[in-house]
């Protein structure tokens, strides 16, 4: 592998290793007061919320700081047996994509939605970077409420992106890769045949739901982070750009020949205007949109067959390339939106460009060639400065509202501290170990809450007690108050923390959901009493309105199931007291469990095997007489005469119907 | 329904509520040094591991004391999309029964293995409630080694329990069944059909490897808690026995009818001669027995088609009844063997018996009655003393070591330390909200290693912050190295936390796994260096024999795929290094991701479902360059005559080869 060789020896020359290095000083520098200074005493609550994606788990989980406990994780992309999450009727619809079912993706990057550019504790946006999608969670139920898909897109690890107001959530293309409709074609036409597609989605204001507004048709290159503009730069967004090598094999040493790649802007305000203007072309599409509905407790999926789109080469004055080097990761902007940070992953430095400059370059074309058709500004005429030997490997960047920025470095393994106005150094913290992102409550809006940062590392080893060939993986919360960042606390992590928004408690737990009213269930097979519950034949469905209630279900003893028979057990909570959900699961079925909230209707379809008598129960322990919450069904033979009965209380079951319409 | 009124009044006359109290004092009386006591210093290792089944998740995790962080989930019966648990090929028939594939369980107890009635730090087991089986997890791998099928129960809640030297993993049934075998049947025959299935799992000393030894025939009722007997009552079990009503329908109100139930002695010792004279009895079943092979980092399961089975009747001597108040959950045995404490969840006393009593009045035939054919030993006559006004709902008990039991008290919500020998009440503190299970490091072997107790609580209501109406669970740690045993700290925990042990890191930490050495990778398809890998197609199979090592997969380019085959990646981890696996995903595949671990093969299954250029990428952060880690796969139409090539580095692909055989 020749060219292995020549590309680390290149690295090398830049005092660069392409994995990381364990800090120096390896102790353990804690001041005196870090313990008091995380414990949360019982009883009291944290003051942040710490939501955190969880990587290749496809989930979200929410963290409390200081005391860097986990409250919840929230099943997003990922189907999660705990509480039947994408296996209960309701919410199979959530996974479905245009490739069909999906029960896994990689969630990297999290944005809390922001009106005039402040946390407003709404939702929280999330990625799927693998099959290509976006989501949007309530932070009042904290569930995935949304899922759109994205068409043309090869990976969708740029994204979400949220403007000022949460106008739009902005994804962009990872692996570029022909149009969807494009047909077969080899891998060698790369530069000829694959796309860069950039997506920006319409947030609606009140109920958030999400719409592809259009697609920009970007060059064949690889995009990563990105933000909007910012107060004087609203109207605008930022993305860095890697590959612009246009490499389609062996990345590592292909895609890291050019000495600067880009950062991309886009006047998104001069976009809309051209849609107006009736030059976006409907193209034809093929994506899923999903939505949970909180009244009838069911999710829908509809399939979208087009889109639209916008091609830069016929907008003139919508996108520019600015050079930055070096496989620029990070693109971050600060709280006055006149700063945009550039942060290459191989590279020595750290640009920070200026919005007033790329206005005045723009305007007066100040242009060094063009990439693609795209006119490229000049370096020089768009940099407000360089932030000069600030660590190896810069990945990303937040402000703390005080006019400074911390810069994570994966391959120096630190955080780094440095004046946003002057450019100069001010601190520096080892990280355990390669840290990738980092996150300050409000970092990336316009008004940062400060206090703390949060470093979430790539790599773990012996940070905590060995659990094997596979490890946690772990974040480290730092203090950030005073002139110099001080370790608090390690934390462990579920899945991969790769990034995270912190967000004051006050903003949130307030409009925190504790139950649903039953009386506003809508489900079409809610039982809102006992009265109502009952077993209904359909051809060879058996509909089971079956309610829970500490501690038992109506009806318990179900008999005239036959083998054959598709039973749809739809499970009410009639509970109405915070924190009493009811759990509902089958002996043998080839499904997971549901958990029930108060108020809720969810449906576990079970295909009985065999022949005999199947308890159902309680699986969450609900009361002292939790043990006691199960049933029985009976299952006979396909053609048996036993006829359809349910009863509670009662063993013979006296009042038993015969339902058998068709 | 006036039977449940009843019901409530005739519970509300004994003091006691379905639901739980909140206690009165419900302030935090938390001693000034408790922060420093949870607080690990980062970079030092917890004191013990903390094993906690994940209840209704299906999992295990682990946790550290005294911090109450979370370093691991070790999926055991539930799928797991993070790491490809029950996606991948190869554990794939770790999640087969009888019933087929089965996404989902609900693991609630733990037992750690024991030599000489002491922790050994080899395996943990845990139980699958829903569909019956017990499951081996490596102390090593912090893997799921295991897993065992159990015929003829009908909800494996009272599990897994094991003898003094790990000889015995035990079993029995929760909820009554008919024999697997015995047909169709109403449910109002549950007197006569319905049998409780005890199982005696025997443990291989070296391996580790399970089998049904026999099954013990019991009566139509319902099994709880049970521990083995230690030191001079070693060769007996004792299980807490509910439901002797035997009712079959609102158990709530129906099985809470007498006042006291029974503890069920076995004398297993004799079960042994009894199998050794010819008594048992093969019957036809048919259950699943599922091993991993940490060689060829693959599953097997197999279906076994009988099981022996002992009949007490025909067993004199083998069991014994002695009466319990009421609607027993508990049941434990202290550390000399010779005490075991009954916990009757409706009970306003704990009994505690007398193993020299219990010998007395086998042996003097001191019987009151007897139940469907086994004696009932007389309640005086092997009591050894009741603690009086403990507090109400007790339900489990462990020992600090020093001479003292703590028992959970969930109905009243507290733990209460008292006197193993004189049964004075020493203590009482109470736990937010309704603690069920709680652990001692140690607390159930002959030598518990004490210094904390932990209660896992089964309502939380606002001890965090608010997550909508799902709120994580959670335990409490108290220090119980003083006289007083005192709050330190609220952890919330994945799941539910339903049982624990808790075991010193030291003899744990020392023989945890790093890597998986590559060269004993036996796995059929390991690509064991780059120049192994390959593509082979065997008919619509296309197998890929890929590698992963930082930072690119060889080969990385993929063409002659086409619609209607199956691929076959099977990955393989070059790094020989701690802590760098590799994750693989492709783009809208209808399956999870994979993680492969440093030395390791595992495989996805991906079944193309349009025409194009797919992308595959690594998705666990390896490097610098881990976001360059990636490839991709043509799949061209049915009928293509586009041969099959593969490369790295090469757009070309000039070293391709075409492999067509059958």
């Amino acid at each position: 592998m020749k060219r292995t060789i020549v590309a680390v020896a290149a690295l090398a020359a830049l005092g660069l290793h392409l994995t990381s290095c364990k800090p120096k000083d390896a102790g353990s520098a804690v001041s005196g007061d870090a313990a008091q200074k995380v414990y949360v005493t019982p009883g009291q609550h944290d003051e942040f919320y710490n939501i955190v994606s969880g990587g290749f788990n496809g989930q979200m989980s929410v963290y409390g700081l200081p005391s860097g406990r986990m409250f919840k994780i929230i099943p997003v992309f990922s189907t999660f047996p705990e509480n039947g999450w994408g296996y209960s009727e309701e919410t199979k619809p959530m996974l479905n994509t245009s490739h069909g079912y999906i029960p896994w993706d990689d969630l990297h990057h999290i944005s809390l939605s922001q009106t005039k550019g402040e946390h407003d504790g709404r939702w929280a946006f999330g990625n799927a970077n693998n099959t290509p999608r976006v989501a949007r969670i309530s932070l009042s139920t904290f569930r995935t409420d949304e899922i759109i898909e994205l068409p043309n897109s090869g990976g969708n690890h740029s994204s979400p992106f949220i403007t000022e107001n949460t106008e739009y959530v902005v994804a962009s293309t990872r692996f570029s890769v022909p149009p969807d409709n494009d047909g077969d074609m080899p891998i060698s036409s790369f530069k000829k045949n694959f796309k860069g597609y950039i997506s920006f989605i319409s947030v609606d204001p009140q109920s958030g739901h999400m719409g592809i507004k259009f697609q920009l048709k970007m060059p064949g290159i690889s995009f990563d982070l990105a933000r909007a503009g910012k107060g004087k730069s609203h109207g605008w967004f930022f993305f860095s750009c890697y590959n612009t090598e246009q490499a389609s094999t062996l990345l590592e040493v292909n895609a890291s020949q050019k000495d600067k790649d880009f950062i991309l802007a886009v006047n998104w305000k001069k976009a809309e205007e051209y849609l107006k203007q009736g030059k976006g072309k409907k193209v034809a599409a093929k994506y899923a949109h999903n939505l949970y509905d909180e009244k009838t407790h069911s999710a829908t999926s509809t399939i979208i067959n087009e889109v639209m789109t916008l091609d830069p080469k016929e907008c003139p004055g919508l996108v520019y390339f600015m050079p930055c080097p070096k496989s620029p990761h990070g693109c971050d902007v600060d709280p006055t939106g006149e700063f945009i940070v550039g942060s290459g992953k191989l590279a020595a430095v750290i640009p920070v460009f200026s919005f007033d400059k790329i206005q005045k370059a723009i305007a007066g074309k100040t242009y060094d060639g063009e990439f693609d058709g795209i006119p490229v500004l000049k370096y020089e005429s768009v940099l407000y400065g360089e932030v000069q030997k600030p660590g190896l490997g810069p990945l990303h960047t937040e402000f703390d509202g005080q006019g400074n920025a911390i810069t994570s470095f994966f391959v120096s393994s630190e955080l780094v501290k440095w004046n946003i106005k002057d450019l100069k150094v001010l601190d520096r913290v080892p990280t355990y170990y390669s840290v990738g992102h980092l996150s300050i409550p409000g970092g990336p809006t316009s008004k940062p809450h400060g206090k703390y940062v949060v470093a979430y590392n790539k790599i773990t080893k012996d940070r905590y007690l060995p659990t094997g060939p596979e490890l946690t993986q772990s974040a480290q919360l730092y203090d950030i108050s005073g002139d110099k960042m001080k370790l608090l606390l390690d934390f462990p992590t579920v899945g991969e923390p790769h990034y995270a928004e912190s967000i004051p408690a006050s903003l949130l737990e307030k409009n925190s959901k504790k139950i649903f009213k039953i009386e506003e269930n809508g489900h079409k097979y809610a039982a809102k009493g006992e009265k109502e519950a009952k077993v209904v034949r359909e051809g060879n469905q058996v509909h089971v309105y079956i309610t829970a209630i500490r501690s038992h279900f109506t009806p318990d003893n179900i008999e005239g199931v036959k083998l054959g028979d598709e039973v749809y057990f739809h499970v009410t909570n009639l509970e109405q007291d915070w924190d009493i959900p009811h759990g509902f699961a089958v002996k043998g079925s080839n499904n997971a469990e549901i958990l029930i909230m108060p108020g809720e209707t969810q449906t576990l379809k079970w295909v009985p095997s065999r022949v005999g008598i199947t308890p159902i129960y309680c699986t969450d322990f609900c009361s002292a007489l939790h043990q006691e919450m199960q049933g029985y069904v009976r299952v006979s033979a396909k053609g048996s005469n036993v006829p359809l009965t349910f009863s509670t209380g009662k063993t013979a079951a006296p009042e038993a119907e015969k339902v058998a319409k068709k």
